[in-house]
């Protein structure tokens, strides 16, 4: 898989692909990714990749013409790309949209956003609006990043160890159990005994229990009958006498 | 307002302060950023920050011992720190959470989880958990790029024109308007007649009509009590009618 990014800021795009995961993923030739410098497609002597809005207001819009003519340039070649515009505006970037991109079998095209907002026009070279999370960056350049990241690492073959991905917060529905390593004890705090038993029927069903418990806590709006099955539903019950009223109390959002 | 950032990657943060309007921030004195290498304060020989998980499993956990020692380290001169750690795990960052610590007086502080996760006990210098949303990072350096960039452009005189942070998405409560500048026509598609109109009552109302029927097709969660003034409440009755069961049909979630 091949990700194509359109920026005005290249650099904050390639840095990225010198560190880590994605470095790793490139070296080994298991995606790709190509950054287009958006000012190289601008139209005028002076470059502007932006200008006053109609109607009047603060900040500036980002033009449709040097946006167009990067994209003709990405799509001349003839092969299938899905063009993604990263906006505020867009339905939310979550572990599913990163699956269902991880197994297309095109290339994506992220178009990252600066200034107040991108003219509207450009909408005629986006299949899909995106947004990473309800708040105002700069510009989409930081929106990119967390696109290409976790789709990267759901490729076949990026992680040494594929089931690094199935026990992940998301991955299984909930979020993920607590996790401790050596030392057993450090000032004073102890990892939990049964982590250090080997009973592995006792670890998994003490993570299950701590994952629900820490969902339930942070976030119980993921908790629904598609990720509870039945053995989850013993431990709900466990959960709710030892929580007492706290149990309810998350679940209407009341705390 | 100072960001200090522990990371085993520190380069994934400071070229962002390289760019844009970090950058300028920056050389202007309104904030600062900090990076400190987790990898700087390991015990052993080998300089490890990370180790096989108690109970086994995939993947490695990141070491308390490190994150402890760099912690210690950053709050020794005695100055007032919010410890985040950016995990899957957290609460969800959003724009409301970012307008938070751009009034705090306090520095930020934000832990960038790797590998498989952090050890648990790296509670104990935490104060908040957050995450930049529901999907799975290699490593929580972008979530703190976003934190860093959309904090910062809230920190007074950063942006140019502040009414710049006024007219955004989420700022306003639902999505922002479309936006157009020139030219008035390319490729056939024109920008509205209503905002060369120079009519600003009518921009005005164009505006948020607009931005009220694309939260209502994109965002619909985002439209509550709240964000409704008596204005909006005719314009939506107006939408109502227009869109006729689309309308409906998006509220409640079937499209």
């Amino acid at each position: 898989m091949t990700f194509y990014v359109l920026t005005i800021f290249p650099e904050l795009i390639t840095f990225y692909l010198k560190e880590s995961i994605v470095k790793r993923a490139i070296q080994r030739g298991l995606i790709d990714v190509k950054v287009i410098n958006i000012r190289d497609y601008t139209v005028d002597k002076h470059h502007c990749t932006d200008d006053y809005p109609y109607g009047g207001g603060a900040g500036m819009v980002m033009k449709v013409e040097p946006l167009y003519y990067a994209y003709r340039d990405v799509i001349s070649d003839g092969g299938k790309r899905r063009s993604i515009l990263l906006t505020p505006q867009g339905n939310t970037f979550n572990q599913k949209k990163a699956e269902e991109f991880a197994s297309l079998k095109t290339d994506l095209l992220l178009i990252c956003g600066r200034y107040e907002g991108v003219d509207e026009r450009v909408k005629c070279i986006v299949d899909e609006e995106l947004s990473v999370g309800d708040f105002i960056l700069t510009g989409g350049e930081p929106a990119a990043l967390i696109v290409i990241d976790s789709v990267t690492r759901l490729i076949h073959g990026v992680l040494g160890d594929e089931r690094s991905n199935i026990d992940e917060s998301f991955s299984t529905g909930i979020l993920d159990y607590p996790h401790y390593t050596r030392p057993a004890e450090f000032m004073g705090m102890k990892a939990p005994d049964v982590l250090l038993s080997g009973n592995h029927f006792e670890i998994n069903r003490w993570r299950r229990k701590s994952a629900l418990k820490k969902t339930i806590l942070s976030r119980p709006d993921l908790i629904n009958k598609k990720t509870i099955s039945i053995e989850d539903n013993k431990i709900l019950k466990e959960l709710k006498e030892e929580m007492g009223d706290e149990f309810v109390k998350r679940f209407r959002g009341e705390l």
